[in-house]
């Protein structure tokens, strides 16, 4: 890529639209936009909130060089709209779900407060980011849940949507749950411990398949992992394998496996190996798996230490895309009222929650667990009450009493007035804090086939305004 | 992203048998290694290639930083190892199929030849930019066909898997034919037209629609496209456009609708804008399009002058993956004589084809149509004689005599000896090249449904080559 700064990877609506808004002199008008998904990949029951540290990123780094300037006059911009972006100063209110939280369908993962220009000017981004490692996320957490505690470490670089995919993916799968990455400077740079061992082509490249092995043992004695399917993993991979183990004794040894029937193999394997008394020899596997190909295997009795998972991780491949949303969702009046917006569509579900909106999960006093998020107007008390009366809006939509519950904010601010005012939790907390999430999340959630939904109510002044505004659109 | 150089974006077993090449003294060995890919996504008939180009830009940015080698010692590796990394020099010849080139199953898009630890180092890169950049330009060449000539535009950056799979996905997408992008950087920095102009919050920001598509109308007189479902696209976008475009009469116009049943909208919106007088109108949709539903609803009728296509291009969803990969096929002895190498495995399709290798694509005399691609090992004569005994793998595998027939070598060679031996073209000679290759292209595999598979043949010296391999793998 030419550019480092992202500024300008936006797209082009946001500048035509922004032109606009200066033209007609409403560079000042407060908007507030919504964040959100409408549904959860692969029919899964929770999704993983993902990418805020990058977001955070993007805002700090924002700038408009003279050659983007130049550009844009070219495109037939206003002199004062480019000032205004020569000078351009994040002043925007900026609330967020933490990374590594279980979201839902329809609530603000995100809210964006301040000057339409640049509320809206950051969707691009926003939605970029959030909808890649959301995504990411969301499918790692599936696939090392499969895993039933076997690490997964994440190998699909060479398969990922371009370098940032491979690097971001590596970030979002580490916070679903891998243990690592292939990718080598992930390590350095984010911290994601990266390891790897041989290719096929190291095998090819001597002239026997034990040379290659006792070659690899001698230089890597402490993690003499040997991928064992270049010519025939049970009649020629494992015993040369085992007789380098033999000879040259590595503390550390493991096969890989990267084709063929692997719960077959592996459980021949597992055999083998440990007939020829090597029971600490561990067995890992790649080889285009995913979530319902590793559920499938251990239930057949693979024999299986850890995973490799490539392309249908890094791209999501059963559901590539995480559906996030930006939508306004009110403005201001001079005097600073907060005025309602709501959009309709001829699509129903493309139909949005209007308001300034704030979001609380409820968990239920005795057991701990999370049994539903709670949005309401910014200007609704904090559920307190004991019995409060709500909307489920997943399931019929009908009211509800909710009681014995405890109430906690889901979204932190995180920018102020533009300023920085969140401190950004480091990877490890962020994956401390989605296992503690998920810990308090119902398991009849986070199954793969037809999980529980789970609830989403909306505040009963939340639920009227909305019924209000769908009868009353603007006429003209 | 925390770097630009992507250097150290590179699996880390391609580290591990880099210093183990290097402690065994084989850092001068020669290898080859084969690019090439197994299937076409989606069942299609033809792939393009693309990314050459950021290949390219990755050889000449290759360089290790003082930090990349303090992260190597701290994992083990090997002193001598980490100065041959600090005085990197890149001495490599490649060959590879031009970019726009139709591909096909099995044979060499790339051929790398040069010191084993550089040789296999870029597999990483090299793999990662090919098959992201080949699978979008080859998902955008099947959209803009069944958009039948209809300009279509790259919508989908906030979809993207970051930041590169935007940028670099507008630019695959361009190479396959799409007319231009949403993504604001792709003009300045790629010379892909870009462009936008309002979304939903525009209209919903105003008192009303009408006022909205006013105060739209009176800044761009020039390219008043405005988005007409917000509310109700019959009952009220279009009258509300018809009306501005009435009062204001910009000399372009169009709207956009990104929701409800296209084809009956459409049809209806159509007869509406000619009734008012507006035929000039043009209307462009957008809403989850991929080529399935392109083709359906021009079926249907509907009356579409301009496609924006967002998510199911730049993740081609239904398929995300393209799979690429990177193999061994041949050393040198000491003396330089070529020694051809095979990857076996458990599953049959994953056998490689072994030897150093040249590529041709045949045309029939008569049409100029390319009927197949002819692979034989690089010391075999050009093709060119009348009545060629060949091998097709991509049918039966049986013996074939060709005849009446023009051959082009596909691979360019692109570095030699680590220099940069290629003129790069540029994005529009590319999207000429693909043209004239799609132009020479039999339409039966060009359609979606049980294309016509295209014939890849084998030499008969390579054939038999394969399979005295086959039958005489390394004993040990």
């Amino acid at each position: 890529m030419k550019r480092e700064n992202l500024t300008m990877l936006v797209d082009f609506y946001e500048m035509t639209m922004g032109n606009g808004y200066f033209m007609q002199g409403l560079e000042d008008k407060i908007a507030y936009f919504d964040m959100f998904f409408r549904k959860i990949p692969e029919n899964g029951g929770v999704a993983l909130a993902a990418g805020l540290e990058q977001f955070v990123d993007y805002i700090k780094d924002l700038k408009f060089t003279e050659d983007d300037l130049d550009f844009l006059r070219k495109k037939g911009f206003n002199e004062g709209f480019l000032d205004y972006l020569r000078n351009f100063k994040f002043k925007c209110d900026v609330w967020a779900i933490p990374e590594g939280t279980p979201i839902f369908p329809g609530e603000p993962v995100m809210t964006v407060r301040g000057p339409v220009i640049q509320a809206q000017f950051i969707e691009t981004m926003a939605l970029l980011i959030f909808n890649h490692q959301s995504l990411i996320a969301t499918k790692s957490s599936r696939i090392v849940r499969a895993a039933q505690g076997r690490p997964v470490m994440e190998f699909g670089s060479r398969r990922a949507h371009g370098a940032s995919a491979a690097i971001m993916g590596a970030r979002a799968a580490y916070i679903g749950g891998c243990a690592g990455t292939a990718c080598a400077n992930c390590e350095p740079d984010y911290g994601i411990p990266a390891l790897g061992t041989m290719a096929h082509s190291w095998v090819q490249l001597f002239d026997t398949e034990y040379e290659a092995f006792y070659k690899y043992a001698q230089i890597y004695p402490d993690n003499c992992v040997l991928l064992v399917d270049t010519y025939d993993t049970i009649k020629s991979g494992v015993p040369n394998a085992i007789r380098v183990f033999d000879e040259l004794k590595p503390t550390k040894k493991g096969i890989r496996i990267d084709s063929g029937d692997i719960t077959y193999l592996t459980k021949k394997v597992r055999k083998m190996l440990d007939d020829a008394g090597h029971p600490d020899c561990t067995i890992t596997i790649s080889n285009s798996l995913d979530e319902y190909l590793i559920k499938d295997i251990l239930l057949q009795g693979a024999c299986i230490d850890s995973f490799g998972v490539g392309e249908r991780l890094i791209t999501s491949r059963a559901e590539p895309v995480f559906g996030g949303v930006y939508k306004l969702c009110a403005t201001e009046d001079e005097k600073g009222n907060v005025i309602p917006k709501i959009k309709i569509s001829n699509n129903v579900e493309k139909v949005t929650n209007p308001g300034y909106k704030k979001v609380y999960r409820l968990y239920d006093k005795d057991s701990g667990y999370a049994f539903g998020d709670y949005l309401c107007l910014a200007d609704e008390p904090e559920p307190v009450e004991e019995d409060l009366k709500a909307v489920n809006t997943t399931a019929a939509q009908h009211y509800k009493n909710l009681y014995n519950y405890v109430a906690k904010p889901l979204q932190q601010q995180i920018f102020k007035g533009g300023e920085l005012v969140y401190q950004l939790p480091t990877l490890q907390q962020i994956r401390a804090h989605r296992e503690d999430c998920l810990a308090h999340t119902w398991e009849e959630c986070l199954r793969f086939e037809n999980p529980h939904i789970y609830n989403v109510y909306l505040s009963t002044k939340l639920w009227n305004l909305r019924n209000q505004m769908l009868g009353n659109v603007p006429k003209e």
